[in-house]
């Protein structure tokens, strides 16, 4: 392991503890929780946990930014800001959460970063395409207590080795306490954008985009669950295929706890992972 | 990260989930379930959890073993036949567990093979005080619901690796699925030993004994708990430090869940276990 990718996770993991610390008490003293939870959820409990943990990501990022400089940070602060005005439209009286079109737009407006990256027009529209999926693919990911946040740590163990690596992971330790079932605080759209627009500009910077697949591969699989079941339910004029989509909520509903949820998608996220490891370091 | 360490690894999860399944069935089938539980435990259904899960590590370490042939797999499955002894012990119709001294003087007959590791007298001595120290660390911190098995992700990430530590640290992956909150499958003694005894004479080896306080701090805190409860009872006449000891049941006592519990101390020591990589890879 690169000792700068040790001693910024070290170091994260402790600052960690007081930033989600702070993000737990700024969010409950704000009334920083949806203020709609959907009807069919059975956790109504969840309705007072606040969503701030991902404005601990941002600040962690922010820190990272000035530190490396490195581009991909810049698209995931910006991608986490459009998850934070999804976030906070959530919190306000109506609680009904951003239309699907205006979170578009605003990842399309992220998008024209990639110009900065020296990018042509083609290759931006590529990216905003990779973007949205892989922003959509950790935003679908986010349901379950620990998930998102558990299935990120092999991720970011098998991704090239450098300080945010390691400090992004170790962030994801200390959040983890905090999201631990029953979990007291979320990281929201802020913190699920904010790692899939890191995931895809980084991938994107590598020019190995189409590794994300694999890499995200828990999220792949939570989107496809999705797709066919509304797909199915569509052609059958009715029926469904999961009993309840995302498919983490499948499991839920049929009484798998929480952390055997986590502990079966990070371990299957691990597996897929070393794939990744094998295709990037093997020598061919 | 060494090629051979990650392809063992993801190897070992899958491997991992078919070992510990076959653990589950079997266990169940043969009641390997402790007789008796603590009368103050609230947790009466762990008492129909089989503890067949060390068996799946003990297969694990055989194959590793005749692949491998690296000794301190010899010493970590002696230790996990000690333990196995014991958890036979707890399922038999009594159910009241090996006696401490007849542990302890098979644990000795395990270190006479240090001399094999061509160790004089006084250094096989050394080595049983080293042995019978972490066994005891690793056996007190297996007392939470995926308590020991996560606790002992962060420890093989910062170990040499090799395909050894890849394999065992896969195993761990698959078994933590099998043993997250609410547990279904229990390593016990066979387990907690072999994982003792496998860092115990792992290190011993390196010459590097010393670096166990810190590469099983969870351990140390949880045994330290224990002897400071016991001293300041006896001392006070029956005042009490902790509510439970080894020190996570003070937490579930408070109320905290087992997954808030693992996160907390996994977190801990994947710091300390920062710690071990600084001490062993810097340059001075």
């Amino acid at each position: 392991m690169s000792s700068e990718f040790v001693l910024f996770f070290g170091f994260s993991v402790i600052l960690g503890y007081f930033v989600f610390w702070s993000c737990l008490h700024l969010g409950l003293r704000w009334g920083f929780y949806p203020k709609r939870i959907r009807e069919f959820y059975d956790d109504q409990w969840k309705a007072h946990v606040p969503l701030s943990g991902g404005l601990g990501f941002l600040l962690i990022g922010l820190l990272l930014y000035l530190r490396f400089r490195h581009p991909a940070l810049l698209i995931a602060l910006l991608s986490g800001l459009v998850g934070l005005a999804d976030d906070v439209t959530k919190t306000l009286r109506q609680g009904h959460g951003m239309k699907a079109r205006y979170k578009i737009l605003l990842l399309v407006l992220v998008s024209l970063c990639f110009f900065s990256f020296g990018y042509g027009a083609t290759r931006v529209a590529w990216s905003f395409i990779v973007l949205l999926a892989t922003t959509s693919a950790t935003n679908f990911t986010d349901g379950a207590d620990g998930l998102l946040g558990s299935v990120l740590v092999p991720v970011f163990l098998v991704l090239p080795q450098s300080g945010v690596t390691g400090a992004l992971l170790g962030s994801l330790i200390s959040y983890l306490f905090f999201n631990a079932s029953p979990a007291r605080l979320f990281m929201g759209d802020t913190g699920s954008l904010f790692f899939g627009g890191f995931l895809a500009s980084f991938m994107l910077l590598r020019g190995q985009e189409w590794w994300l697949i694999l890499l995200c591969l828990i999220g792949v699989i939570e989107v496809a669950s999705v797709v066919m079941q509304v797909v199915y339910f569509r052609l059958t004029g009715g029926k469904r295929i999961f009993r309840m989509t995302p498919i983490h909520h499948h499991f839920q509903k049929l009484g798998w706890s929480d952390p055997r949820i986590v502990t079966l998608f990070t371990g299957m996220q691990a597996v897929a992972c070393t794939l990744c490891w094998v295709g990037w370091n093997w020598p061919w």
